[in-house]
């Protein structure tokens, strides 16, 4: 039997002027690869309506995946989520699952959950969500076509959370603890936890607000409900811990 | 009035599988921006005839100028002049202009020019070629679009070959100048040579062939009186020098 093939479309105006060089298709290529699925096309189109729409539609024809990177962020040129929904002649609008991650992750930071933030809730009717572990905005697949964002590192934790639906692995599943401690506090106790719970991965993903330190831990894995006890058992050391 | 419009296609299985990163890509993004020139578009498609065929069509028609990149050397699946060519409905065979300069570089460097060199010298009938002054083996312009080798020296030294043309400014021309010393007796001479002459500029591109070091010297720049004058004086100051 082939190889699965898939094409990986590429948003952005930055990377089209030279100011940002991408660095998710490199690392898609490779993943992909090791999966045994053939990326067989790349495309890079500007901010643009009609560019985006006509893309996205040529390759989820001709593809059996379909991978996007960028425009799904709060800013006014961000139009992918739209232009999906348009390609697959869907409505959209906020869709109250997203629009609840957000609400979480923004109180859980402390930051305020604005308008421009809202825009990430926009979800075409239809789609299933991709969770976002490091920054909470979800990503999404609708068809054929997954839609993710251009933060590379984020980019990176979505492919890592669909790439097992595709290749007939079970899906991962992650949550996110906050601490506001520094990091040098978190280590000692965080490698025991690791080495007590191998079946799921932690991530540190660190921040300075206000002055204080803190950082997200993002453990991921499958089932779900290893990741829920090893949550559970992070949030008994650290009693400060918010989920 | 509207900026002019450039879309590349990047050909190469070897990117789409992640073994190697694309380097043209963002080099082009930034001369392009520079020059005064929207690029709109990227493709990266695998070695394919069907593949490039239909990439080249359709980005041909739709935007200015077209930069394709990769698979025009010796080997097999080298089929890019030959998908050019059949995208434009035009004959190709080896042509002697193209054979000549590939004669001259290979008899310059001691090398034998064997069969599969061979299919380097094959262009499309209708063709301009592009001055490749880093390793002979020209490219070629058919119709808007810039058929450009993958490695990057190459790719770049053919990008500034071209790119006058398309902003109105005058085409650069080069001469390559071989000396069979080690660059450390050459580096003092030719600064001071570069020195005498700023109105073009000097590349130096060593090899060790048969334990013995060398180095190509290009010198590129307009109009052609100077590079040729440059030459000689290069010329006067190795006398085994072979251009």
């Amino acid at each position: 039997m082939a190889n699965p093939t898939a094409a990986m479309l590429v948003i952005g105006d930055e990377i089209l002027s030279g100011r940002t060089r991408d660095a998710n298709m490199h690392h898609l290529a490779g993943r992909l690869t090791e999966a045994g699925i053939d990326l067989k096309e790349v495309r890079i189109v500007s901010d643009d309506r009609d560019a985006i729409i006509a893309a996205v539609t040529a390759l989820s024809q001709a593809y059996d995946a379909v991978f996007t990177s960028g425009g799904i962020g709060p800013t006014h040129d961000d139009i992918t989520a739209d232009c999906i929904a348009a390609a697959f002649g869907a409505e959209i609008g906020v869709r109250e699952d997203a629009r609840q991650l957000l609400q979480d992750h923004y109180d859980r930071q402390g930051m305020e959950f604005n308008e421009a933030r809202m825009r990430m809730a926009r979800i075409p009717d239809g789609a299933t969500l991709i969770d976002n572990p490091v920054s909470a905005a979800p990503g999404f697949i609708m068809g054929n076509v997954h839609v993710m964002a251009g933060v590379p590192s984020v980019f990176q934790a979505m492919l890592a959370s669909v790439l097992p639906g595709l290749t007939g692995g079970e899906p991962l599943t992650s949550v996110s603890v906050r601490i506001d401690r520094g990091e040098g506090d978190i280590a000692g106790p965080l490698a025991k936890l690791a080495g007590d719970h191998p079946e799921v991965s932690f991530g540190s993903y660190p921040f300075i607000r206000d002055g204080l330190y803190g950082a997200n831990i993002v453990i991921r894995g499958a089932p779900a409900a290893n990741v829920e006890a090893a949550a559970d058992a992070l949030c008994a050391i650290f009693p400060e811990a918010v989920r």
